[in-house]
């Protein structure tokens, strides 16, 4: 039975809104101390707030497109609804690989560039399942409101699945350097919180 | 006094988004070093990951088929208030035995298989306490869109009790071995996802 | 200016949705290994469980009863947004003092009444803010649905009071035992279960 | 294309809901226990319920604002909902510099007020970016709803910044004294809780 998008998309917003705030768990509170002040402590925590603030931007460009496709549905079906799990799922171990990240990012150049790579490999993960979601509904475009145009909706799959490309570019980086992998991250986060993807609607008639 | 079902849905959501987001702050995130490299690290936390996977999976298809019951009901009442509160209860408390499980599973054979006992015993409680819900439900029908039809309806009792049987096979199974008893839970998990059990509709007089 | 009550009620669904699920955060989860078996380690833990069970419960009959006055309201102005926030904030430390409860349950006799003056002195002072609001909303009874009787509402006023009662008697008996405290909340949650406070509504002229 | 405001609500709702959540978990659970009884170990913590009950109402406060300019608005944009990801991803690192301030408010004074010089800077951080939000909402006005006087409503900016004000004052106590900094937050959200800014609307013609 096809069932209305609404309590998805609250039950979708309760696990990014979840996710993203969760991150902030994973910073410790120094504590000051003779030989150990504060600001000494704050400072050594650097790798902490680039990565935070990398992977909320991340986590909140991919809401807004989440919440973009949903402005296009009118119904959800048994798919859809798995689908849109396997995605919250992959979100969900975000704030997991960024904790990863910013333990490691200054231990030794060995584990930099290996929380690196699980880092950016598994962005490239969530550009995969996100592509997948994309693809099912396009594929029929029975989902969609009526305004919406389907021949057009699939024609930016192409489009969509160039866009994952950037993902796999810093995942490469993360062979090279950790810090770089992390910038290269909030540029992509940047850019396509910048351009989105239109989903082309009908010409009225 | 019959409510309506707006607000319970939307606590409901709130319960299971956070619930399934939670899993993922009981994976410690490592820390590599001299002698510990960062994905040796990674690699002994396997059972962390596997549990999880399962878990999300779980907790995933009981939020599909809540928010499918629930989308077959116009009002709620105080009885159901309170039933949909135990079901809510025990899913809580999931991330727990998901950790103790997972914790557990590669420490000793008997380690293991206590916390298999924990694991699966609690799928046990879930499938008995959402059984009782759905008995509730059909019992008068009294709650139920004008769309469903109630006899139809009881009758998937049976059908929904014998789905319940898995569990206790998985709790057998959690008696011989812990990965075993994991991925039992898997392939039910699955199992549910792929066929839902159909609420049966009036026909069209 | 007064408004719609639809935000307000997804704000405190969303804490009480929290708070209740945060509660199991406050579990450890036990690891078996040589001379201290799994089993062992979780039969230590009851008085968590104790602990937990009460707490949900409690908590989630305070949202049953949220949810119930707000069922009877149609607009929030600003006094009752802050009562409202009042209300909340003592909620939030609910888990707070559980996991002090349960930590010190066993630990010695002066330790446990410590815990159990604590939670339960906690319960007065929700049951103090609780009553507030109520007086608040009943007073002028401007907040109401047209078919709530706001005198009738007013004449619940004592009748809520003397439920409040029960707390103080609860936390007496904090001084005297904590297990017995914290049965003593049980019953109290149970018995707010059964036996709402009904909101009188206009008889139809 | 412009949206309905009624997700990017939600999503809002749910992240200040979890921040003014979390707060708590930052509060250790002490345990008592021979030489340590537990109302001593409670009593220690006294900077964190200080720290709590004021980061707790300046959160609640953010809410009631966001809250009442999203009910004169009734259609979102790109750029706001990016401005609003940016307030979001402000206010979700609260709980982080309460705990830093918690934790070192007794420690010695110079820990001390670098924690509070922390604390009270990312309050001037939030108002700056609620002000560029605000500036971003009144500076065409196409998001507000019909009923809103645009001209009006750019009129509030300077108060608005004007308030603002008050955060920087507080910041320059942090170089004075911890306690008062704290004492000077919970004054600054009472004073907000108490005077809200007034968004002018139309006059019937």
């Amino acid at each position: 039975m096809q069932q209305e998008t609404g309590r998805i998309e609250a039950f979708s917003d309760g696990v990014f809104a979840i996710v993203i705030t969760l991150l902030i768990l994973d910073i410790h509170a120094p504590k000051g101390g003779p030989g150990h002040s504060l600001w000494h402590q704050l400072g050594v925590q650097w790798p902490h707030y680039a990565a935070y603030v990398v992977s909320f931007t991340i986590i909140g460009v991919m809401w807004v497109n989440h919440h973009h496709i949903f402005n296009h549905l009118v119904r959800v079906d048994r798919p859809l609804l798995f689908l849109n799990l396997l995605v919250l799922m992959v979100v969900s171990i975000i704030p997991w690989t960024t904790a990863v990240m910013a333990q490691n990012l200054t231990v030794s150049v060995d584990d930099g560039l290996a929380a690196a790579v699980l880092y950016s490999g598994w962005m490239v993960v969530y550009a995969l399942s996100f592509t997948v979601f994309w693809w099912y509904v396009t594929r029929e475009g029975h989902l969609f409101h009526a305004k919406v145009d389907p021949a057009g909706a699939r024609g930016t799959r192409l489009r969509f699945g160039l866009g994952a490309v950037a993902y796999p570019v810093a995942f490469g980086l993360a062979f090279v350097s950790a810090s770089l992998t992390l910038i290269a991250h909030g540029l992509i986060a940047a850019y396509y919180a910048a351009n989105q993807l239109a989903i082309p609607l009908r010409e009225p008639a």
